[in-house]
């Protein structure tokens, strides 16, 4: 999916809404919970309810591999699905993965082409080694951490070093020199908007993927005000409050309207941004 | 299996050998190739031929993920066997995961649980929320990257913070402030084997994952020289250097042959240092 395909997408939905699929289990309505393929059931369920809200699903690995091999293969279930019944949708999993050369390229292939997912979630604490092998795929999406969301952030990512700026300033500089605004986004948690408003310095125009809204905290306007630029350029991801908002039969009604009210604050922010394309 | 168990294992074996399972199918011997559970037999024979020599296996996730849900069952398989077969080698799940809160206690579930290994290792950009949890395992393992083998592990990971000190001193600080040598390792790359020396001098009893060996360069003398302690502390990893040693027919006695040659050189290096226990 093209940048340009991201903005149409906003523009028409007028959102900028991410649903984070972090299914668990334990808090999936009763009728769901002893079934072998809940996890896929619930996920079908939450993303007919809320497409028309969102513009990017974002499955975390971790809830996936919780469940083995059959966790994975409702990952795989889960994204066909999104391809199939709602193509226009981006498709970001949320990996965090980190590692270099040969096995770098392994998690590329095993995301990019097996998973068939559109960006993956990177750390980059080993370097650019464990960058460059996924931005070699230019019509595919890295999403880098830069700020997390996290009390404990400000253990690495945020500590200065001897030039007096942050790690993370050090990770957007490097990876903004060989990745485009076309395929490479950063995370910047919105616990921390003032910072936002550091990197939307950094990178005028790349998008940036911001969790921490809700559960965690942040609020939308805020992420909006320092972070928006005139192609938007924000995905703000949204999980437990929407996928959880109900666990009675009509959970899935619950979760859609409840991401129908963020994506109308949503649009109300871009209405007042006249955004347009 | 705990500290005292591996040390008495290094002992018995006189080796500090780790075997990485990085299967590659497109490097299998021709008659494995084209079979759809071809990276459980590869690992069933590399391990039964190692066995001898291996104080852990570890397996790196990239290289299942790759296949989809059938490489994660192939995965799980491996797991088993070596469990059910080889009960004293310790696993290491080479998953290099990095996520927070709720995301990082399903990982650490993922690993220690559902895929019953005894070690993860960690990418600690996200601060210690992405340790902590997995540090809450008693009876686990938790590796952290510290300085890894690639060159562009000087990147991040060996800038200097304000202090002067490079940043994964400070990662090894603050994570040694919450782990004990009892659960905590450090992953520490053999192409650098003068800093190999400055981190056992932090750390003088924590065991040392070391990559980097072999097909990346570095040589088992040289990490013994800076990185052993009287508990030995290190566990070598080596991959393809072993695993590939062969393809055909006999691959597997290939690889035993490779892994004992490497074995008898760690075997030299512990008698030099009158190791025993």
């Amino acid at each position: 999916m093209t940048f340009n395909q991201i903005v149409h997408q906003i523009h028409s939905k007028q959102s900028f809404l991410c649903v984070g699929l972090d299914p668990d289990r334990s808090l999936f309505p009763l009728h769901l919970q002893a079934k072998p393929d809940a996890i896929y059931l619930f996920n079908k369920e939450i993303i007919d309810a809320t497409s028309p809200y969102a513009i990017a699903y974002k499955p975390n690995t971790a809830f996936y591999e919780a469940e083995g091999a059959s966790g994975w293969q409702q990952l795989t279930q889960t994204i066909r699905y999104i391809r199939q019944y709602h193509p226009n949708i981006l498709i970001i999993a949320d990996a965090k993965r980190c590692d270099i050369g040969n096995t770098a390229h392994r998690y590329a292939k095993a995301f990019y082409q097996e998973l068939n997912v559109d960006a993956v979630t990177l750390s980059p604490y080993m370097g650019m080694d464990a960058i460059d092998p996924f931005l070699s795929y230019k019509d595919k999406w890295s999403i880098v951490l830069a700020i997390t969301s996290n009390d404990t952030a400000s253990d690495f990512a945020l500590q200065p070093l001897t030039n007096g700026k942050p790690l993370y300033q050090a990770v957007i500089q490097k990876c903004v020199s060989k990745g485009s605004k076309e395929q490479l986004m950063f995370v910047v948690g919105a616990t921390r908007p003032q910072l936002l408003a550091e990197v939307r310095a950094m990178v005028p125009e790349h998008f940036l993927l911001v969790p921490g809204v809700g559960a965690q905290g942040g609020g939308v306007a805020e992420v909006a005000k320092y972070g928006m630029n005139r192609d938007c350029g924000l995905l703000v991801n949204v999980s437990r409050d929407i996928i959880y908002a109900g666990n009675g039969l009509d959970f899935a009604q619950t979760a859609g309207k409840k991401a129908e009210e963020i994506a109308q604050e949503m649009g109300r922010l871009l209405a007042a941004t006249q955004f347009s394309i």
